[in-house]
């Protein structure tokens, strides 16, 4: 059987300024053939949702003279890589069969050849009643970026002052909750009102504030936290670590899961209060998720029990079709996505495995 | 019987800026009663040695706005306060009777009565047989720094880089052979010709290299650790710290000790590499001597059998009398001393002591 397959391809290497929709472009590629070859360890799926996430921005970057670790990234001409969600068609990789659900790093098109399939996790037959789509957030990737980085790396006590900030974002709405769990005060910032709103309202956190009304980051953080920050879950980095810092209380913890107000800039901005680090005997930890592989299986049951009984909420922004993909990762880095950006590409699909 | 008591006193407040010695003054008091009151718990002392830190800039600034901790603070008007070894007079605190020799936070003056003798700590008599001036150094707050620093906070593991800045100054000198100690490959950097030779030739660094002398601190870090740096031993921050983040290895870890380059600025320089804690998972801790009292026996059992086998060297920059202590202080924020900078009171006093 052949199919065509439209595929998002990366135009250019984007370095130094906001990538635009201009830099991918949807083509349709060929009739392609849905057999693997007999020999290899080739897994070919049908992707049902995409996601766009912060750290896809170092993918389409000429970051070739410094990457750090063995990772998957874009190629001008090829189409844009990133996780997913997909279903296996064929397969001769002994441990994925036609029919499996799958999640993992996959390419922006209707139909990829995945030859690194170690980069793919089987979904539990258990696990499929709730919406796949969360397997690009709550029980994927920012899922478990989420757990590691406030459980493991943050080591939170119950009535801490923990401050999120992209606290709507697809890690920040799930930290913010936990930290609920944790028995912590929990301060989220977020940009818009509408963001606002849905931290207070929908996800539980105390307080919440649109960071861009604020001409005084410090003042800010003072009236929320008159008694300082114990834990801050760092997204955005600038300024507001700068203002986050002058507010920490000692032996504070910082976990940096990422500096998305950094990543389009010609030169980061500098950041000049770090002499609070000693003084405070603050603690900054950077982490990645892929270093927590291990904490799969416990995250799923920790969390899924509170999304079946509807004790964690996840806020998704769901986007159709290829043809968008391109605006919707653009989107992340202008705060224009409410909650976790996801790209449906076969949403019928999904609901169909869904009932099997 | 009365005495005169030669002082150093702080003119004024100093901050934003260099001090100078201008900003002390020594003037000797009125007579004053070598007794302490009968009621409450003081303790009288003769200085012998005082010590001058780099966190005492802080001690000379006005920051009652945001003291972090219960510490002493200097008042203009009143003599400069700072870590010292002294000789006990006399005595209404039970823990502590006339000759006992004692290091702790002392006043720069030639007697002091000392309101919270909980800040001082009994000298053993068996561990007299070493210079006394070592417990402003190795065998007091410095040494305790250092050893916590880079044992408990480092973790170092044998055969890791590691790298040191103020790398001939009170603690880095520790640091530097306790690294060697612990069969790591050791580079500091410093600020002439003669620390660098000071830090190859008798301190048992593998490498040296003097700041001063490179354009590109990113190159000459690039040249000296090739496979990168998974220990940093932060004293000087600025520059030195942004070009560190460049050439840090994945899980490597950076112990803030102190950012001296910074402490004299009206503005602290922005650091700009801060994305590298995310890129390569870095762990940054601030710590300061002061939460690591428990170890002080630990680390003199561990430390001195070192010392009375020549396998550690301490170098001094010792000079004489209160009148010169200003200069000496001064001098620390200019790169003038050469080693730990002491001032020597009562050198005979301490010496006569020894014999007993």
């Amino acid at each position: 059987m052949e199919m065509s397959n439209k595929q998002v391809i990366l135009r250019e290497y984007v370095s130094g300024r906001f990538p635009t929709e201009a830099d991918m472009y949807v083509n349709t590629s060929n009739y392609i053939s849905l057999k693997v070859p007999p020999q290899g360890s080739t897994v070919l799926v049908k992707n049902l949702y995409l996601s766009c996430d912060p750290m896809m921005r170092f993918l389409i970057m000429d970051n070739s003279h410094h990457r750090m670790t063995k990772y998957v990234y874009c190629t001008p001409g090829s189409p844009i890589c990133g996780y997913g969600v997909a279903k296996v068609l064929d397969s001769s990789h002994p441990e994925f069969k036609q029919g499996d659900l799958v999640w993992g790093l996959t390419r922006w098109e209707e139909y990829s050849f995945i030859t690194n399939p170690e980069s793919l996790i089987k979904i539990r037959h258990t696990d499929t009643d709730v919406p796949l789509s969360y397997y690009t957030g709550i029980l994927g990737m920012p899922g478990k970026t989420a757990y590691a980085g406030f459980f493991e790396v943050c080591s939170p006590k119950k009535g801490e002052y923990v401050f999120v900030s992209a606290a709507s974002g697809a890690v920040g709405q799930l930290v913010g909750q936990f930290a609920k769990l944790a028995g912590c005060y929990v301060v989220g910032s977020a940009g818009s009102k509408e963001k606002v709103d849905l931290l207070k309202n929908k996800l539980g956190f105390d307080e919440a504030f649109n960071y861009k009304e604020e001409h005084d980051l410090d003042a800010a953080l003072k009236r929320y936290f008159p008694q300082g920050i114990d834990v801050y879950f760092e997204h955005v980095g600038g300024e507001m670590l700068d203002a986050v810092l002058l507010n920490m209380r000692e032996h504070g913890r910082i976990a940096v899961c990422g500096m998305i107000s950094q990543y389009n800039l010609p030169e980061p901005q500098g950041i000049k209060n770090l002499m609070q680090i000693g003084f405070k005997r603050l603690h900054i930890h950077g982490f990645t998720h892929r270093d927590y592989d291990h904490i799969v299986p416990k995250y799923l049951d920790f969390v899924l029990p509170y999304i079946r009984q509807g004790k964690l909420v996840y806020v998704e922004d769901i986007v159709e079709g290829l043809e968008n993909a391109p605006a919707a990762l653009v989107g992340l880095f202008t705060d224009r996505n409410f909650g976790k950006q996801v790209v449906a590409l076969a949403r019928h699909d999904n609901q169909s495995s869904n009932q099997t």
